[in-house]
């Protein structure tokens, strides 16, 4: 199951893609116990036997009752517009990424503890695929992308031990963790060259968990104008999914809707020599498989 | 006017303080041109009529027609219970805390550009006066106290020019930004050793902004079982409030309910030597002239 929100008729619906990923079936149309005013709403109290009911709905593979998009007639948005809070990311989770972001970073940035490094990004709003990044050039020239696979948190919990972490995960997306490499480095912390507007793409989709084996294994790429920049698996993480989740949760209560960025692999703009940012223009690809190509056009 | 959340009979009630502070006053009870469902709402959403008819029944100083709470009848509660963002804090804001901090920390923990620091403090819910701070002990000994002047956004804006930053700023609260210091230094970004559950205390109460003249000078202070630790005033801020507002808005769009944190002055735990931390069964006091005092207790 592949949730997304996406808009028909200039109006902004729930729905599941089907399993070839041509239609958008919309969720009102399939007879679940109770409705959804968003996808947070959704991925706090869809039950598990509704959850049965889309799955059977989509391996039927037919049209039926329900109200189908082709989906080249719709737009996707993004999967979560308005996050709960702001998004948990980790820094530095790949080790190539590690060596380049030290490489091309003042060296301070990184702690000698070897503890994973948590940062949040403000999305008041997140946008979808084919939305337009602001490059925000007159206040940074520096305009980074990050692949990155998001774990979306599904079930209310602290101290999570890591054995039980898959039983608080909803789903999976891609997200670009857009960075505006100098505002970054120039104030120290992250938080403020990691914000700006239009700075955090979701989507296509979120995958139900229970499609994706554990431990999530996925090869994951970045694109720009085409040509391949990032391509990596998630394999290599340096923290898994489980050791971030139990780190993390660790005093801090997770709620669902919460957003977890696990951190980008090597091969982003500023690891270049010269770095090669993006530009007013460029179109930017990120995508992980079984979850699909979020697509974005720098402006 | 001094805007709280109380509870009284069990039930949670918006309202106002009478101006000499002793009864707390149902929102509710004031006749007004529309209800809140909560702080945030109210914030967003109160005309300028209503301002003024609150601010009238305040003057009138008599029980009359509505319903008056004894304050000491009622439980405070965070003026907001649940930011609709993470708290945008100002990372070293007074030159005396950036000496202390500098002395304490690793000197790499602060940059070169003597740019302001921005960095986020999760806060799914914020506690109130007389709430519990719980100490984490297992995770961090190192508890700390911050007292700082947060102010609360009441309307969208993004590139916000100084001149008119307080045409977007609702009112103002004390908080308590609390932190465990070995986690802000291991993990290099300051996120999770400020966002453990109980690190934001909040209140007593909102005051509106109409009621501080600009800029901004008020005294702050903070007190561990009675012995003051922290005294300063907000004129002595590094970069004023219109500062602050301009640069994180420059970008970033600012929503009604945003809450900025503008840093802490000299004093903190951190600062001693040897350093003095809370510990469990400690009182923590932080105080803002005009605005009232914020009391919790270590657990």
């Amino acid at each position: 199951m592949r949730f997304i929100n996406f808009k028909a008729s200039e109006e902004e619906r729930l729905g599941v893609l089907s399993q070839d990923g041509t239609l958008a079936i919309e969720l009102s149309s399939i007879k679940l116990s109770k409705s959804f005013v968003d996808m947070n709403d959704l991925i706090k109290n869809i039950s598990d036997c509704d959850l049965e009911v889309i799955k059977s709905t989509l391996s039927e593979n037919t049209r039926r009752s329900f109200a189908a998009y082709p989906i080249d007639e719709i737009k996707l948005c993004s999967p979560i517009k308005r996050p709960i809070h702001d998004i948990i990311c980790v820094g530095v989770n790949y080790k190539a990424h590690l060596e380049e972001a030290k490489a091309g970073f003042d060296k301070n940035s990184f702690n000698k503890t070897n503890k994973t490094v948590y940062f949040s990004k403000r999305a008041a709003e997140a946008i979808g695929p084919d939305d337009t990044i602001i490059s925000h050039a007159d206040i940074d020239e520096q305009l980074d992308y990050e692949v990155e696979l998001a774990v979306i948190i599904g079930r209310r919990g602290v101290n999570i031990p890591k054995e039980q972490a898959e039983d608080y995960i909803f789903g999976y997306t891609v997200i670009n963790d857009i960075s505006a490499r100098q505002l970054q480095q120039q104030h120290n912390q992250w938080y403020r060259g990691k914000s700006l507007d239009t700075f955090t793409a979701l989507g296509p989709a979120i995958i139900y968990k229970s499609e994706i084996p554990f431990p999530v294994e996925l090869n994951i790429y970045s694109r720009v104008n085409g040509e391949l920049r990032q391509n990596s698996n998630t394999k290599h993480f340096i923290a898994d999914i489980p050791s971030i989740i139990a780190e993390i949760s660790n005093g801090i209560t997770l709620e669902p809707g919460d957003i977890i960025a696990t951190g980008t692999p090597s091969g982003v703009g500023l690891g270049f020599n010269p770095p090669r940012y993006m530009k007013s223009g460029d179109t930017v690809e990120c995508e992980i498989e079984k979850i699909g190509v979020l697509r974005n056009i720098v402006k």
